[in-house]
């Protein structure tokens, strides 16, 4: 045995039948170093094994094999079992699900004593790095306007973006104020956003464009391949991935 | 005398000492093609002559020496004595003057029976070419989205700019209804207009980006060179300079 | 019967193993104006019938069925026997084909006397509003700077892309000069093409953002479905989709 | 005395007939912070005052009555007895002079033994976090496709522009591995700089757009400001005045 031949980390996918889910089980397919070994969906009626997978209810998650890390991408009512399961194990959880309550947020501040735990809105490693930069920049010339500008397909809802709204939280912290914003909704833009800082003669636009969504379950899967090594604690994606940007 | 030793067009300024008064007298020195005989502002006290170009109260406008194209960049209440002018000389009227109430506009209509009158808002030839490709882009795309984005100093009061609303005009004109608008003010921007037309998988996007504020000068002197020479009637700026267009 | 409840267009697809022949099939089948009644592919061994199209090997085109308008996006060594046909049965042709010999374009020439035949090289909908506007933009603004700068994804050998040459034309056509050209080959980009103009103090940017290929098959059904009801004559896709822009 | 009735820093200012000394000469007359005590320069015939500042001829440099910081923009056969002097008070030098020889690259390393010495070919704010931006992210994203595009004004000669070559070293420290460049001649653009970093499904733009050269000048004032309080050494733009980035 040698280095390359490393044993792939084992992963549990908690809501595969989402969106999310199903990219999740795709793209893994794509890679050496990860494998689904069960994945778990409200909508699966009964145990089976698809694509070299074993599928189940949500419901059984308590019975699940052994795995490394967990990847839940669910709702915030099937979050408290995956969380659960987690801290039983001892194993990491990487989770995007949005809506959690203040409880179930604090409840995964309490399993971080124990267990490594990765929550974020958006796994764009782009995204990730663009929240980074923004802070500093922010830091660095806070007497410049800042804007936040957003696009996004016409089925978007919310405005501004989840994203913005954390790229304005970035702008926030970095200088003590909170940018502007504006929101496009057009085509099927699968998401746009710029952070502008502006002074007389001069302006620093920063900017993400998605083109597709795979980068998010791509995001997602960097992210617990590289979470089985850490140590507990909680930790936002730029801060698991790029510790030294 | 030959074709290139041309008589230099004769020009009256109307509202010589405002920000792009100043702007017309200083770049008018730059050319060949036009001289101007006389200039009047509110301001002036008594006449004088000043780079050459002999300076009048406005009150003093009756009297006016004789030339050939009046260029108006003054206030609403100022502007009836330079359209009467120009009718009663039988002169061509080039004018910027914002805010004209709705008989003052009828007087234009009026008087354009006898005089080439041009009225814009934005004397960019960048924008003017901007606005007709706007309105050809929106008939041919009847179905896309359409969003108008503009950002300007921070000085700037009124959102969306004149020239965005004018912008979105020229979508509604083409395909029938109005674009979504959006606004930024930071830093020293002079002026940025952005239409953005998107559909599944594809966009277009059609910007204007302004420098320096000597192009409406620079817009409103090429108007008055190419004026002189026409028919009665009204004229917007993109119809006199880009009839073919 | 009424007007609404039209009998289909019927499609011949020749090159349909290709990825344009596949989203063309893929994208009929979406539309209830077009149906295709033959698919022809130099990779389809024997007849078959696959999601309710006929499938033949490209060698049999001589037999095809009755169809109202051929698209062709195969290559050029296979392009002569679909002109061939189109114009002994009288009937339209929209091809994509490139790399065509100088010969094979006489040929279109020649056939378009007896029959409507469109030709381009990129049926993006948007490209061919955006080489529109930038014709009109160059011949309004001869004495501007000219740019055309395109993005494309790391696979893309050729440099600069058709499309920006084709632009470039346009601008050339327009003003009577070539613009200078820039190349970007980075990610997965599908492609982006900026055309810019620059005078002293202001810009104007046209620019069309593609991100998924999807579009240039939507453009080419689009466009037989419009040359169905066109007379004899070669069309480029702006011309025949807006004849009015 | 209070901290708000600082006593300005005194400033000696070489190379000030030039475009950047001029607009030092006027900006620091903006400012209560910095007092300009000395000017000279190559044209200067002798000794005069204007605008309360004394010039004086370059060569009567060693007579410079007291000052705290020098701050020179000149030619590099006029920079070693600028920096001679700086050496020989003790005072701190901020120069952008470009193409100085390796030897007085060299001779600024050993004068920052005893001094502190700001040397940039840019002194831009904005370019100077933008820098510090690219080399983080280029770090973060060793894999993603870089590409550096700059445009300037058409009198511009050089490509790519010093600051790009400036920025393709940052990702160089940051990823090992050079940019491609692309530049554009256009217009009267001052100076816009973007560094994209591209992957499959998306892309980061980080742009810096220059539109009034002011700037530099208000950078270096505001170096000229800082340094006068630092221990000796040398020091980079980001460095000296965003050390936290």
């Amino acid at each position: 045995m040698n280095d390359t031949a490393k044993t792939p980390i084992r992963l549990l996918v908690h809501g595969a039948s989402g969106r999310m889910g199903q990219a999740l089980l795709r793209l893994a397919r794509e890679r050496d170093d990860v494998r689904v070994v069960a994945a778990y969906s409200r909508s699966q009626p009964a145990q089976r094994v698809k694509d070299e997978v074993p599928q189940f209810a949500a419901a059984e998650l308590g019975g699940a094999p052994d795995f490394d890390v967990a990847v839940d991408f669910s709702l915030p009512d099937g979050f408290d079992p995956v969380l659960a399961l987690c801290a039983a194990r001892g194993k990491a959880l990487v989770s995007g699900t949005t809506g959690l309550s203040s409880a179930q947020n604090a409840a995964i501040n309490d399993a971080a004593a124990g267990i490594a735990v990765v929550w974020a809105a958006n796994y764009s490693l782009g995204v990730a790095v663009l929240t980074e930069l923004v802070r500093r920049a922010a830091a660095a010339l806070p007497g410049w306007d800042c804007d936040v500008v957003e696009a996004h397909h016409t089925r978007k809802l919310d405005a501004p973006s989840g994203t913005a709204l954390h790229l304005g939280a970035a702008v926030a912290i970095g200088r003590g104020s909170e940018p502007h914003y504006a929101s496009l909704r057009a085509g099927d833009i699968v998401g746009e956003h710029t952070v502008q800082f502006a002074a007389p003669g001069e302006r620093l636009e920063l900017i993400h464009r998605a083109s597709n969504r795979d980068i998010f379950a791509r995001g997602a899967l960097e992210a617990a391949a590289r979470v089985a090594q850490q140590s507990p604690g909680r930790y936002g994606l730029a801060e698991l991935m790029f510790p030294n940007l």
